[in-house]
């Protein structure tokens, strides 16, 4: 088994716990991808789903090349389970997403639904989250300012640039910055609340009490459900 | 002395203490208008600017058509002073902005400037801040949810709607959501902590901890800086 198939698993055990009639919200992310692939093939089978629910363009496009009933968040009542993907997750359920640079949707989408199952790879595991980058999504306007103040208030890390040089650019149309930790932080809720209450800020990819069923794949196979 | 002829006079009189060399961060709406304009009258005399650094579109618009040396704040090293008006400020210069929908650069220039001097008439001043709406901007994906989750915690409010029955959209292109407060709110800066942190919204129209000098100006033609 290779981690390609660690979260393939997940995907597939995720897929295995939707039911009839539910309203299902699609993270973003390889992860989340093979959760949309098995889904659809239950989809072609027996299940019936009233909706699902896209957290990004990316999703929205694969859902839609599978024939899954898509729907726009702001046009459905409500959300069963989303199922996402996530970059870290600690013992705690504390959550870090955003390398693909979507977290601001994400979180709208799992925070507004009534349950967010997490699936990730054992290499997801940390024991407390901050051990990679923590993705802040960031207005353009006044963006070296916005920087600059984080930079005083000790968060260091640099703008995210793609392959061919330019900033990368948010479905929202705004810049991520990516901070970097010199080790784990001991209170990250309040590195949030710090980060989030700086203008030109729209959201951090720290994810807190949302976490509902974690879906964890090894590379020996197992899978396991907390 | 109407309340036009007092926007006008706090105008000026900002205007007046704007030095040469300086880079000016321009507000949005009339009082900030009639700075705007006293301000290009000393800059055609003896006034040199360095730059001008507008916080919306319409600003941008009427500097550069008065021919001020208009800049983007993204680049100019630093912004000397920014002048702009405020819809509610109490004693304690708390203050709320964003009737014209143009708050949330509003306060990223703002936070970013040396100074923030306030230029209002005698009818925005308010014993305690939440007389009127409160803006919220708000990010248009999930924000059915993001409002019901306001609502949830106790904002209630509308969506701001233009003339024509569609929605009001800002320069970042996201909704505006007015909070109706029943009284000031006895802890405004909680308040604005709690909304802030709801995934969703940007940015509340809540300035603390900005406002430097406070131009008024009266019916009776009086001027009064604080």
């Amino acid at each position: 088994m290779s981690i390609e198939d660690a979260k393939k698993a997940v995907g597939k055990a995720a897929a295995d716990l939707i039911q009839n009639d539910m309203i299902v919200g699609l993270g973003t992310g390889s992860t989340a991808n093979y959760f949309i692939e098995a889904l659809s093939v239950r989809a072609r089978n027996n299940l019936f789903l009233k909706a699902v629910v896209p957290s990004s363009q990316r999703s929205h496009i694969l859902a839609k090349r599978l024939g899954l009933p898509v729907q726009e968040l702001n046009d459905v009542p409500y959300v069963d389970i989303t199922v996402d993907g996530a970059d870290e997750i600690d013992p705690l359920k504390r959550m870090i997403k955003g390398g693909g640079g979507a977290h601001v949707r994400e979180k709208i989408l799992a925070a507004n639904s009534r349950e967010m199952i997490v699936i990730v790879d054992e290499s997801k595991l940390v024991p407390a989250v901050g051990v990679g980058k923590l993705p802040v999504e960031i207005l353009p306007y006044g963006s070296p300012a916005t920087r600059s103040n984080l930079e005083k208030l000790g968060y260091l890390g640099k703008w995210r640039i793609q392959e061919d040089g330019s900033f990368f650019i948010t479905e929202n149309d705004n810049l991520i910055y990516d901070v970097v930790f010199s080790a784990p932080p001991p209170y990250p809720q309040q590195d949030h609340e710090q980060i989030r209450l700086v203008p030109g800020v729209i959201d951090t990819g720290f994810f807190f009490n949302i976490a509902g069923r974690v879906i964890v794949g090894y590379n020996n196979g197992r899978i396991e459900i907390h």
